[in-house]
């Protein structure tokens, strides 16, 4: 009998991969026989078995045999031969009985061709099953494949005036620790985080991983001009800088090399294509940390898929401002980005 | 048998007395008899019957005795004399078995002591049943009874830059029309909405409740220096115009008296004199809306009790300020809300 708790713990087992099978999408799968849980696996890490491999594999590890059982997965199982052959040839050819999928593959080239192959070895499929839950799990993964770009999260802390520092620049601490962890589990889950060369000055970061446990993300530096002078704490192997071509003088360009900093030149100041160059380098999504000159290009661009918004109930009367954009808008026309309003409520007395 | 159902029905009962009881608090009460419901009451509209009296109508006008019947009820039974006699009495005379409330009285000098009056008459009493949704629900009122001074909730509408208009003071509309209708909900809830005198000039707002189903609420306009001159859309008999002593001119108010708008007189620009003068007025609730000015006051005056923050995804690059304060703060030191960090996620492309 379908149990959807069964799916909901093939969710919860799929988020386990979370940071590590970029650019493939997260997938936990559960078998089920005799109203009893055989096999569980998922989609540990990119290049390695897929979920639906893994259940099996686990199953049999502990003698039960998959023939005749339900599976439940969380993405259409897969019909092309990639790092691994097609799992659906490998459930059809285990004589699976039923298979219940939370979501079809989001490539329409692809979608429903794991279903029909399962569908023509005689087996029952069902899908559709927290359909929206499994969406949002791979919304990175969703937004990539359909249109060949990362998915852009552009974090913004801000005081209740609308600042992210005071006069002198400095925002340490805008926000409290319970935000700054909320950023730092992000940086964990994306591809890479994203700052522009001003912020690397001002701040020198090395937009790890610290205040929660977690992979460090890839850094990209946003460097058009090729002005960054100096030995800064982003730069290693795990870095990407950003250049428009032909900007690096030979003595930065060695320096980037020993540092094994991978430089990716673009043609002009475009974001798109700074996000197609990413996207070549296998980076599939995005946190963009600042400053307000990278901001207000993201904003200007509308690449931007989500925006993280930490207001801290703070007022600092006059400081750096979130967003530096290159002209004024008026209420009747103004930079929109299409979504809905954000509300909080603070609470300060009771 | 006790169940936690009829505290909520209680509570829900005592929601519809919204914008009708204050300074009163709201409160619901449901009485069950033999498993079953025989009566319903809320506080309906200050200065009438206490829920309490409303529920045991309720029964006995349907042919219910309420003797050996459990009450829930949202709040402590008074045991005071004002406007009705003590509902504690109440109740002990119609000789009810057991009494559940939600939470005590939050006046130290009475809490406790309408319990006292039900347990001497051999009543079982028992409390802290949902009581923080039920000190949520009467939040103005445990605020306004403890501290003799309204409950303050500065309503803010921002762009994602922190702008709360353009240029040109054009703030129509930074919001949608579902964050409007939220603030027009406030509006129907609150005792009164306050704004400055800028903002009467710029905008000449009727503070009406309007996107929603609601009773209006007063209106207090901040005119320290009685700077206002011309018949504004708030002038009427529901209008209270705070200003400093001495400042208005015979000529207006003359005009204020013909209008019927309550002229409140303060020694100095001090904002707890202002809410003193108005608690005296029977405000016991305040939505502060703006503008700048205002908005800068209450903030520096430590006066907030809630901050509604409205953020709608638009950038202006350049408008008018949320706060206008009287000083530039450093990250070190800022003027600061004793809160927590604001989050939302805007979403945008997927």
């Amino acid at each position: 009998m379908f149990k959807i708790e069964y799916m909901q713990r093939a969710l919860y087992l799929a988020e386990r991969g979370k940071g590590f099978v970029s650019p493939n999408p997260l997938v936990g799968c559960v078998i089920v026989k005799d109203g009893k849980v055989i096999g569980e696996g998922w989609h540990k890490r990119f290049g390695e078995a897929h979920a639906e491999v893994n259940a099996v594999l686990d199953a049999e590890s502990k003698g039960f045999s998959v023939e005749n059982s339900d599976v439940y997965v969380t993405l259409e199982p897969c019909s092309h031969f990639g790092k691994t052959p097609p799992c659906a040839n490998m459930l059809a050819e285990k004589k699976v009985k039923r298979v219940f999928i939370a979501t079809l593959d989001p490539n329409p080239l692809v979608a429903g061709r794991g279903v029909e192959i399962l569908k023509s070895a005689g087996i029952e499929v069902f899908h559709g099953f927290l359909e929206n839950e499994a969406k949002n799990l791979n919304k990175f993964f969703f937004y990539h494949i359909k249109n060949k770009l990362p998915y852009v999260i552009l974090k913004l802390a801000t005081t209740l005036d609308g600042f992210i520092g005071d006069i002198d620049g400095n925002s340490k601490w805008i926000t409290n620790e319970k935000s700054r962890k909320k950023v730092h589990e992000l940086r964990s889950e994306v591809d890479a985080v994203l700052v522009g060369s001003g912020t690397v000055q001002a701040d020198n970061p090395s937009l790890t991983v610290r205040l929660v446990e977690g992979r460090n993300p890839k850094k990209v530096v946003l460097d058009f001009s090729g002005r960054l002078n100096g030995d800064y704490n982003v730069f290693d192997e795990n870095c990407f800088l950003v250049v428009l071509k032909d900007r690096l003088t030979e003595e930065k360009r060695e320096f980037y090399l020993k540092k094994r900093v991978k430089i990716v030149e673009v043609e002009n100041k475009d974001i798109k294509l700074v996000l197609e160059a990413l996207y070549k380098n296998n980076i599939a999504s995005i946190l963009v940390e600042g400053g307000s000159r990278v901001a207000g290009m993201f904003v200007e661009s509308g690449f931007i898929n989500e925006l993280m918004l930490f207001v801290a109930p703070k007022i600092l009367g006059e400081g750096k401002r979130a967003f530096s954009i290159s002209k004024v808008f008026k209420m009747d026309n103004p930079l929109e980005l299409n979504g809905e309003d954000g509300f909080f409520s603070f609470k300060f007395r009771s």
